[in-house]
């Protein structure tokens, strides 16, 4: 996984947008699309956490390998290995698809 | 239920537009609408709440299945099994009807 | 009474503002006007209160029944049984009129 | 007394701006005037105080009586038994005439 | 002293800004100006200070009789006794002048 | 090495670029570009932390020697024996190669 | 030393810029100029520090006699014997040479 070698600081997340129709076990996904942008996408990497204002560390309410709604607008973009990834900040991202 | 398989994320809530007259214990519900848009609403989803600055997680004031009054502005469209949903902030909900 | 049914969320307070002359206990309170608002209302249904950052519920300052004087602008207006009250945070009420 | 009806919330202050020259202990007061306003005023009616972050009743600094400096700008105005008071928050008030 | 009898609130600070070469311990001071403005002063009140976050009084940090130098701009402009004084936050006073 | 001389302060990160194709133990990076700025480099002094709201140091996320990934903007240009070297905050940082 | 007489206050740090070869014991530093301004600044006094929100004193990160690195913009003249000085925040000095 070219990702591993990546690894996303304080409460950001890496993901990639599903492109084709993504074979999940809860049936077929049909990726929805805003302005053409696949709001659907998959957990590649995660950062330990952001620390509160108590000196704790809060991690991250999503992991690696699961499925999420992406909002409409931010993100950063960050090419690895000539492919597209997205940073979001956990915050972010709307909720997740569990099966 | 299509958004068993949604989790909104932190302090999201899920809701459903009442549409047609909704038949309630209290009697018939006639929306609200301001603008077209439909403020009445029936809670299909919560998130987990957020997390306050002592790190405790602060759980959410609406239930699934509970009726409430939406606020005219803001909200996230969500389509999900093609319907449309909506994700608004817990603090943003106006009220609630018990019956 | 019609809004039993509606709950204000958090530290919100649903009041409805007076109309003609109220006869109070302490006499005739003719209410003030400020373009063509009526500033003074009564509180018919309150929030559970918001929670502060130590995770504790503040609760509110205000009662139903009581005579409380609104700020000139803000407040949200919601149709309760085709009647209009209005929703201020209690932080905005300016002030109550203790007989 | 008339505002003994009303109870400022929370922080609030209410005065009254003082007319015309005012004899104090201390002697004569000539009301100093910025834009035609009076600054000097005396205390009416005094908020309970405002909750800190940890939930503590903040006490306001004025009391019921006092001769106060008020900003050139800023404070609520509110008629009270046909007669024009003024509503500030106790961190506004620039100052007390002690005798 | 005049303004023995104003007392400043909270973290608030009365000054007197110097006018003529005013001779101190050190020697003489000639007074600082910009546009036009006198930025060395005398501390003439203080408030008791403001209550940080705990609850807990945030003494001052400059005393009665202490020379200070001022910000450029800011203050507010006190009349007392037909004399000007300025009233500025403990926070914006740049520094004083330990002999 | 140049910067054992310069220390950032707080949570302040020093880095360099990465220039011409670096090698290293993971492979040849060529280093990302947006807008003609590469968006790699490498740690080579860190700031001691800044302190939070408890009085405690924050520790950085980032060791000296680190290949980091920067954002597109900000950092603040720092000239240190001719060469050009960049000042990042910790947070702003988006995340490290780890190989 | 003239700025023994001034006391900057809270977290403010007055600093000389320096001006010809200044000769280091780790060798002759050019300042370094952005606009026409030196970046490189002697420390010649220091506040006591700033109070965090738990009422503990935050030392400062800089002592009288260090070299620092001043950011391109912010920081007040202040003139004193006639000699041209600045105060910065603690907060906003990017970093300091430690020979």
């Amino acid at each position: 996984m070219a990702f591993r070698k990546f690894l996303p600081l304080f409460d950001r997340v890496l993901v990639e947008r599903l492109t084709a129709e993504t074979v999940t076990k809860g049936g077929i996904m049909l990726p929805e699309k805003a302005q053409g942008k696949v709001l659907q996408a998959t957990v590649v990497a995660v950062g330990p956490g952001s620390v509160n204002q108590k000196g704790n560390i809060q991690p991250l309410s999503v992991k690696v390998g699961e499925k999420v709604l992406l909002p409409e607008y931010g993100g950063t973009k960050v090419m690895l290995d000539d492919k597209d990834y997205f940073l979001f900040r956990d915050a972010d991202i709307l909720g997740k698809y569990v099966d």
